[in-house]
């Protein structure tokens, strides 16, 4: 339970000491604390120093320090290590973690480095995990796996597991197969240990088990995952052979690279990127977007155009294109929210299409008829001419009514092609509200006035 | 392995067969089904069928789908059942969860649902937890754990495991406590099962074990356990006492509500909602966000309203203020969005404020420059007038600076001042951009035309 803190003493310390190359302090300095740890102080070390440290390190300590790096630091990191240093480290990484370091590098150093593994077995589980793509279950599952024969016995039973658990980092529970690998069922630890030493796995074991198959999209297998709450779910081929297992740390990472993802798409960054990637990266990211957004713009000027001469006459009528314009940005992104929410949470039936628009259409009256109120009365008291501010309040409560009926029908059609919803609460929604805002403002203005 | 799927058809026969209160038929037809799928069934059904329908199951598969209902359902079907009735569920649901159920009913209800309990143990369990705030460590922990003493030898401790084994739903390890019950640290099941009988608990045990504390925010709890890749983390008092265990399934749940939360902080909702709460709730959730944002409109009328003879005599000044608000929106909500990312995982040390505002300054500078060339280029082709198209590119070049700018250090701020940042990603940035970009375009227009 040693608690380690990194603090900026500790760090200019340890530098001069890997500066000094002292290997006896670095070394017992290190001694006993977690891996998480480690990579920390490493991210504010140079690759050099870094691999300095590394090579004090245990093996094993070094093998989860290596794991656990963000994937561009890895590739940049591994390329200090010749292809017998990488290839000790992942004889003792678990398949999925080693499949995905070798899928960062390039092709003649990942053959090399599976050329370099002296764990036979472990060198043909990568290979097999390598044909898989990285967003199915196949591309997630390790190899690694507790199986036993439903005819065995408790005492075989864990003679096997003794076999097998040093390649096992977590043992959840151990499956059980049939003569061909055909997956049965499965057998927890605890049953084990409460169980006699003669008794038959068959007679302790339970059909009850959720296996997902190789094909199923990563997505698919976390929602199955949460639903059952499972903390590992076997994986299984087309003939319903084992193959694999997930486990629910591997999951953890996909929720929340999804989380970020959407929230990405929410805020008009068309890649997945970081403060510290290269300013070409971030611009890269950005700019689509943005220019979306100017286009929108450019169509917007074109439709004030059209009432050249009305903002001519009346230049009042320009000073509520912002106010117009940003609320119906502002009630297109809550409404596509909120939809965005209930497909991510569906249940098996949809509540009925009627149902949903006639809650939709209340909600906006009611905001609609509370910010038209809102702004008349305030049009009022800042002495605006009467028919302007009756022109902006209509324009207003209009504007309210249709972003929401956009808003709430975007992300569903969205999702209906194919398309990921959550485009639709980003800059894609705005710009689409702002012209529309526009449109209907200028038009009533034209009915009114 | 049975597979379940609730297709219309299935629907409608069970419906059929629940109105005709055919309790044979219905529980054969859900006899094996994963309780999360019965759940989803019960979604469909109105509170009489459903209780029917859990009436006729085993009490553990009820007592899993009522622990797994949302928190609004629960506390609704729940009326349904006699404070005896409700009891008999509390009786078999974790301490953790049944707490969660608990704190959903009104305290007179809660009072004599605690009464009925028939396992004293958990009565008490379950009073303890009341004590915690929902969001911290204590709140979200069970006090179902397995733990052993220091000085037992193996075969002591499998009869320990073996005597609490009933409560515990999941074993991962299991906690050695010395003779007060302080925490030392943990023996894996795996280990045990490889060890011989006679081994003394001391001698395999491992002290290497993160523990946290009743206080810590369930954040920290969700941060530490992704970091550390724990299944399971023990929760000690401030003596040291083992007082309770977190897992895993809970700490998701914990990951995913922060992930809803951030999106509807940036989407400008105020409140969690979700599309089947009612009219009122979902308006109310809305409305705040909505007036601020008419708020910043009508402070941008009023500067416009500064600059009234420009607009009359040119008012193709006044088409391109959608493109300048909309533009700064965009990249404020870019540059916060990259900045929260940031702060969301940060590392140990944050990387120099110097280098972070040369970066921004450097990405904002290219996608101005790019954009502003953009917005020329096209002004000239649809031969807008050179003046203008000069003042709209300088504006927005400006606008695109400052909002980087402002984009970037808002987030830093509020979590400065202990404000969650995301706020910084939604209407808040949208509407300061809006009147920054108005107030850019009309000082540029004033000092260039």
């Amino acid at each position: 339970m040693r608690q380690f803190e990194l603090t900026n003493e500790y760090l200019e310390w340890i530098s001069e000491k890997i500066e000094q190359r002292d290997a006896t302090a670095v070394r017992e300095s290190l001694d006993g604390v977690n891996p998480a740890d480690i990579s920390a102080l490493l991210g504010e070390l140079d690759t050099e120093d870094s691999k300095y440290v590394v090579d004090l390190l245990d093996r094993e300590v070094g093998a989860e320090i290596i794991r656990d790096l963000e994937e561009d630091t890895q590739a940049d990191f591994l390329k200090a290590f010749t292809a017998e240093e990488t290839a000790s480290y992942i004889d003792i990484i678990d398949s999925d973690d080693a499949a995905d370091i070798l899928n960062t590098l390039p092709i003649k150093d990942r053959e090399e480095v599976i050329a370099n593994l002296e764990n036979d077995e472990k060198a043909n589980n990568i290979l097999d995990l390598l044909r898989y793509e990285e967003d199915c279950a196949g591309g997630l599952m390790a190899k690694e796996l507790i199986k036993c024969n439903i005819n065995w016995t408790v005492v075989q039973c864990i003679e096997e597991i003794r076999r097998q658990a040093e390649n096992v980092e977590k043992v959840y529970s151990v499956y059980v197969v049939d003569d061909e690998d055909h997956l049965k069922g499965r057998v927890s630890l605890k049953r084990i240990i409460l169980s006699d030493d003669k008794t038959k796995i068959r007679d302790i074991y339970t059909e009850d088990l959720i296996a997902v198959e190789t094909y199923m999209h990563e997505e698919t297998v976390a929602t199955i995952m949460r639903k059952y709450d499972l903390e590992a779910v076997p994986v299984i081929n087309v003939q319903g052979k084992l193959v694999g297992r997930i486990t629910i740390d591997d999951v953890i990472d996909v929720i929340t690279e999804l989380a970020e993802q959407e929230r990405q798409l929410m805020s008009g960054i068309s890649e997945d990127v970081e403060e510290d990637d290269s300013v070409w990266v971030l611009t890269r990211a950005r700019l689509p977007w943005l220019l979306i957004g100017v286009v929108g713009g450019l169509v917007g000027a074109q439709i004030m155009g059209v009432f050249e001469e009305s903002i001519a006459a009346i230049p009042a009528m320009a000073f509520f294109v912002p106010l117009i314009t940003a609320t119906g940005g502002n009630v297109g992104i809550q409404s596509s929210s909120i939809v965005l929410q209930s497909l991510a949470n569906k249940s098996a039936f949809e509540s009925g299409f009627f149902g949903r628009f006639a809650k939709v259409l209340a909600v906006a009256l009611i905001n609609g008829l509370a910010l038209a109120f809102f702004v008349w009365l305030l049009n009022v008291v800042l002495g605006e001419e009467t028919h302007i501010s009756f022109v902006v309040s209509t324009a207003l409560f209009s504007v309210v009514l249709l972003a929401s009926f956009t808003g709430t029908i975007t992300p569903l059609l969205l999702d209906r092609f194919g398309v990921n919803p959550a485009l639709a609460s980003g800059p894609f929604i705005t710009t689409a509200n702002d012209i529309l805002g526009l449109g209907i403002y200028f038009i009533v203005a034209h009915l009114l006035i």
